[in-house]
């Protein structure tokens, strides 16, 4: 039984083809989101700190924290704040203590920059997920030696030194050779997350197919947990939240255990709570009643991040509240 | 490759592994809905014709016409019309009757009668789907007879003279002979479409997981297509359509071929156009766009079914309408 094994300082998460779907929160990340990292820059963290306590109302389990910001005022200022290996660190640990003050939930340390990987994997309570490792040798060596090092899980993504392939044969093979790298370096297939790469099926017709049978054939040859982005695959087509509805749970049934996705949609949370019912991983449907009410108060004209904020105030609907419960 | 081929007078729609997902409506059904059930006695078949209209323009590729109803004012006046082998043959020539003189769309002739099951295949355009064969000994040797004689594909419910089985390892066997004891009269295995029995996951919460075992298993041992009634498995929950818009597309991506089922409901019809995009089973997501656009009409205020149909008038989204059209 694989099973990955993600703490907070006292709260426990496992994500496990037995256990309810992992959703990791994805909101925490200034790549894309140009206010927020002129905030970051000015020292602001309200935007972050909001984002944590939503996020997880709403039925995080898990908080990705990734810190790639572009200062570009400090940049005129400091030429050494055009590097990221510069700023990622600092930022990174300023991130998981801010996070970390509010809020007692497992940390997703996500950085295309090792040294803030490490200023994460030393800031962070508990055992954190790293995100992340590639097949990219060179990523290999950096990454591997700090999984090792911290005993923590790792996110591994498909792709190597050539990009990533169309060929989900080949997306397979960079899985099954990061798998035994790390076994190499100690550390088991439990505690390696596959991402096959989630291409979006307006560009490529193929692409939920791939998904679904990456995922399976995973799962039953390596035997490892696996995440995705699932928002890439309605990536430039209209209602896309109408695909990341029904990509879920079918991929949720091919046996998909996590997702890295923004948790304050009511209709992706609500597939993903429906999935974990049919899969028989809510218990007497006590998630699923429960969130019917969070639902009840969307459909009245309650904001579902408030709705869903209520609820956990009264005890009600939370996703993994029982395991997160065990720490 | 299975295909389960269905034909009205001139249309064409095939069940199959490799086809969108077969959507038959189940809206013509007077055992649940007394009011019709009244209309039929009066003669009266304006709700039915609505509904045959209604059902298409929403997506429905297939129509279910039950005749199941209980006439009770007749039934005082003349104690036959007690006997539904009395009076359900003659409603079932006159519902199809009305129908086809309405739409040209496959129909699913549905009676637990054998007279109004032959009444309807006398009385159906071209290649009719037949509902139903049981395991049961006395409906096997009653129903395989006019299977063969008319030649056309036959639903088989996975229940027998013992009743229906909680445990899905019966409901398999029970399929397996069915398929075994058609192929005895001739019938081939492609014109068998296995209704494995959708449980209700509120009360029996493996449900979900023994119906996506089922039909893999039917599709990769037997060969066969497979249907069911969808909707059970959210009976007696809250929020009913939230489950079911994630049942279909995991049991779609399981294998499910089709499903009888409502139409008229925007939310589940959502979730079958996007799990067909994402079985590649939509040529370049054109049926979803054009979906996008009946969304779009829902979103503003417009009934689904009128926005259905204008969709339809303007030779927008309409499953399966590619192959439809082939006849």
């Amino acid at each position: 039984m694989t099973r990955t094994v993600i703490e907070s300082k006292s709260k426990t998460v496992t994500i496990g083809f037995d256990e309810p779907f992992c959703v990791i929160g994805e909101r925490i990340n200034p790549t894309g989101r140009k206010k927020l990292a002129a905030e970051l820059e000015m020292g602001d963290f309200s935007t972050v700190e909001r984002d944590a306590l939503e996020q997880v109302a709403c039925g995080a389990m898990v908080l990705d924290v990734n810190s790639g910001a572009v200062f570009t005022n400090k940049m005129a200022e400091d030429p050494r704040y055009a590097d990221n290996n510069f700023v990622e660190p600092t930022l990174m640990k300023d991130l998981i203590d801010r996070i970390q003050a509010l809020i007692d939930v497992p940390l997703c340390i996500d950085s295309s920059v090792p040294g803030a990987l490490e200023a994460g994997l030393a800031a962070a309570n508990g055992r954190p997920l790293l995100n992340s490792v590639t097949g990219e040798e060179e990523r290999l060596e950096v990454v591997l030696p700090l999984v090792k090092k911290y005993n923590v899980p790792v996110v591994a993504i498909s792709n190597d030194d050539t990009g990533i392939s169309e060929d989900p044969e080949v997306r397979f093979a960079v899985a099954k050779k990061i798998v035994q790298r790390a076994a190499d370096f100690g550390i088991p297939a439990h505690d390696i997350v596959v991402d096959p790469l989630v291409m979006p099926v307006g560009a490529m017709a193929s692409a939920g197919q791939q998904v679904f049978t990456l995922v399976r054939k995973l799962r039953d040859e390596l035997g490892v947990n696996t995440t995705c982005g699932a928002s890439n695959i309605s990536f430039g087509l209209p209602h896309r939240h109408g695909i990341n509805a029904a990509f879920l749970p079918m991929a949720i049934g091919a046996g998909m255990t996590s997702a890295i996705m923004n948790p304050v949609r009511a209709v992706e949370m609500e597939a993903i709570r429906a999935a974990n019912f049919l899969m028989n991983h809510d218990d007497n449907g006590y998630d699923w009643i429960k969130f019917a009410r969070v639902l009840d108060a969307v459909n009245e004209g309650t904001p579902f991040a408030e709705a869903s904020q209520t609820s956990v105030n009264e005890g009600g609907a939370r996703g993994g509240r029982r395991r997160r419960r065990t720490g």
